[in-house]
């Protein structure tokens, strides 16, 4: 068996209608690399590949399209056949394509789909976005904690062929509530004639139904679990997260915070760039541009109010620029070290005093290194500076350095505070985006520049 | 048995001496919380806790510690207990403990560790860090082709209680090179009298020992797998990464991409930031500060060469922030989303006209946008400036708009083509830090600002 084609070589196979090896390597390869390589061909082709396969590995190879492709693959097929899929889909890949489907579309599938498996998507579609409900697949194992470890085996081996996984196995009482959970290597390693009850572990770590994505991925990453039961709040067991969607969260998650962070607004998807249009793109990104524009104007209204100063000792127009970027810089990097410890769980907004003191200390360094050497570069490198009367180059120096260093900690403890105050107000600390904090130490720093040359020269 | 205990609670049963209940909390609750609440107590008062275990379970508990408090931990214990407990901890969790002992502690240790344990390590500690080699562990669960289904098991029961996952399994032919894999799942699933070569896959996905960690990562992420076996160069399996360190090193990558796109050096360490002193702080942040510090002084020089064109027009000062900032925001917007795109392997190098046209188009947009309401700004609200012979506020309006509008186009396209011209140079796109990316177009801008504001009013 051929382990990897091409994209022609597959176009070949379909010509010379040579099904079966088409249908060998479908079946041997992984699944993500077929569907990888199925993208390269149009939809038509793509639906003649797939009708040649059994339904279960048609449903399996089309799960792992990206949604964007299922939606589009949809509607060049005819929808009873379409219910078949559905139906042997797996319930959260499943809830995740129908919830992108056209209202109408959706409406013509669904009635077709089998009473139960139309239910399940019902249910799942129900969840709030981003809940462990909306993320759970509800195909998971389960046992009676009264049978016995041959039993429990038998019964996997019936259940194995339609459960996400079968290598964690939850117990239920009579009412389907967690009682505990047995990994398939406890039970190779039990004794046949033991129960489930005997070797089962009653500290199960679960979830509940409405708890946030990405505490189910930070649980499942810290418990080093392969999966997670979601459980109402009743305490019945209603499905499964497993590591691989834990995963997927982690990435969406990131990419969330990262363009949050850079103040780009919208959906936070992963890897539509190319796929977005530039109109769609402009539109996440101009809001936060307009206001940060505005902010900058304030700045400029800064700049105008202390029009004299300036007039009178052009040289401090010459820092200006520096001055405003350190400030940002400083602030940008405490900002992402405190966001980034927020979001990983390290600090809390209880740390406000041991982050300020940090970041105090951190800032006194930065700003005298800074200060010292601005100070040189004013006073050893200015010649033909027209000086106003009554002030010295050796003033001007120390005012510009002074200025520096204050705008230094100034931005560095706003950098820190801010998020530190989202998170208390129960805000994403990431809101505090790094372009904005820039904009807002722009404004304090030429206050401060400002302030510190009129009263240090009294200009 | 009590489920959850608390730090004093635990302090009590130490005190009285009741290590029953303590060895009862020890077993029933999941290794990682056990850590956690030990984490509140002292060294002597863990080791005294540690030692009322037996060794496996210890060992399990001990690497659940982080790293720095396993080192810590270290040298409160006896050399020859800690060399037993070396032997038990799974083998890339000691490899990385050993590598973070200082070197006299660790040849004390070392000797005293049985010799094919002792040899693991040493192999394990020799590979280039961030390599598949080292990430991987070596306890992995193998089978050769020949053996019965029902043998098989019968084998993994042996090998279940030392192996990291006995959820896949490695066929491995005479030389043990590998030549194929069974999820437990199959085993499960097939007759007892079939044997392993009749139903494992042979499209095995590996990596190989010296492939970077991210690509390991991103393969068990793309795949879905629990875990990826590791090859030499002659194909022979050496080892296997489980889907947990995979998280762990997206988290690792994660941390450290966004440290240094905010322009943060050194090493990147999840959840670090308490535990880094002020002056190690420091040390991370100061060198790209003074850097970015030299460029700004650069922009500086750019306004003392305009002086005269500042002079005489003072309005276009007050503009100056905005401009930068502007600049700076659409950059940064720009360079985050293809730094993003490049790191999730969306995009490459070869897409850079794709890129280069849809940043454009964005760009204009959002430069056309700015301009129009900056003209209108300028225009309509600008009362009591005081203009040169011969220029019309009009005019000034038109040179700062146009102005604006160019910045946004240069800046935007120079934040998506330095990420992209380093990933040519096979760099990594996010050393082109945003706080770099910012300082740069606050020189291109004004170079911009002020040359259109000479040719276009002629002062």
């Amino acid at each position: 068996v051929r382990q990897t084609l091409l994209v022609p070589e597959l176009r070949e196979l379909l010509k010379s209608d040579d099904l079966d090896t088409l249908r060998r390597f479908c079946r041997q390869a992984h699944p993500e690399s077929v569907a990888e390589l199925l993208s390269g061909l149009e939809t038509p082709e793509i639906w003649r590949v797939l009708h040649c396969l059994d339904v279960p590995l048609r449903a399996e190879i089309f799960s792992h399209f990206d949604l964007e492709r299922q939606v589009e693959l949809v509607t060049g097929e005819n929808r009873r056949e379409m219910a078949r899929l559905l139906e042997e889909m797996s319930p959260d890949d499943r809830a995740d394509l129908v919830q992108r489907l056209e209202p109408q579309i959706r409406d013509e599938i669904l009635p077709l789909v089998a009473r139960a498996e139309r239910e399940d998507i019902r249910k799942l579609v129900a969840y709030e976005q981003g809940s462990a409900g909306a993320v759970m697949s509800t195909d998971y194992a389960a046992l009676r904690p009264e049978v016995t470890i041959s039993q429990a085996i038998e019964q996997l081996r019936l259940q194995a062929p339609d459960k996400e996984t079968i290598y964690y196995v939850y117990v239920v009482d009579e009412n389907r509530r967690l009682i505990g959970f047995v990994s398939l290597k406890d039970l190779i390693l039990a004794r046949p004639n033991q129960t489930v009850a005997d070797v089962m572990h009653t500290d199960v770590i679960s979830v509940t139904v409405d708890e946030d994505q990405e505490q189910v991925a930070r649980k499942i990453e810290k418990y080093d679990l392969i999966a997670i039961p979601v459980v109402n709040g009743n305490g019945v067991l209603v499905g499964i997260v497993t590591h691989d969607d834990a995963m997927d969260i982690i990435r969406q998650e990131q990419t969330e915070d990262i363009e949050k962070f850079m103040a780009i607004g919208g959906r936070h998807e992963v890897g539509e760039y190319l796929r977005t249009s530039a109109l769609a793109h402009f539109r996440r990104r101009v809001v936060w541009i307009m206001i940060l524009a505005g902010l900058g104007l304030v700045s400029g209204m800064v700049v105008q109010h202390f029009e004299s100063t300036l007039m009178s000792l052009l040289i401090l127009a010459a820092y200006m620029p520096m001055l405003a970027d350190t400030g940002g810089n400083t602030g940008s990097q405490s900002a992402t070290l405190v966001v980034r410890a927020l979001a990983l769980g390290e600090i809390g907004p209880r740390d406000v005093l041991r982050v300020i003191s940090k970041e105090f200390f951190v800032a006194l360094l930065l700003g005298l290194v800074l200060a010292v050497l601005t100070f040189g570069k004013v006073f050893f490198f200015s010649q033909g500076v027209q000086l106003p009367h009554g002030v010295t180059l050796a003033k001007i120096a120390v005012a510009i350095a002074m200025a520096l260093g204050l705008q230094v900690i100034s931005a560095t403890l706003i950098g820190a505070l801010l998020p530190l105050g989202a998170a208390r107000l129960k805000l994403d600390p990431a809101v505090v985006a790094s372009p904005a904090l820039t904009t807002v130490v722009d404004i304090t720093g030429l206050l401060i520049y400002f302030t510190t040359a009129k009263l240090l020269l009294g200009i």
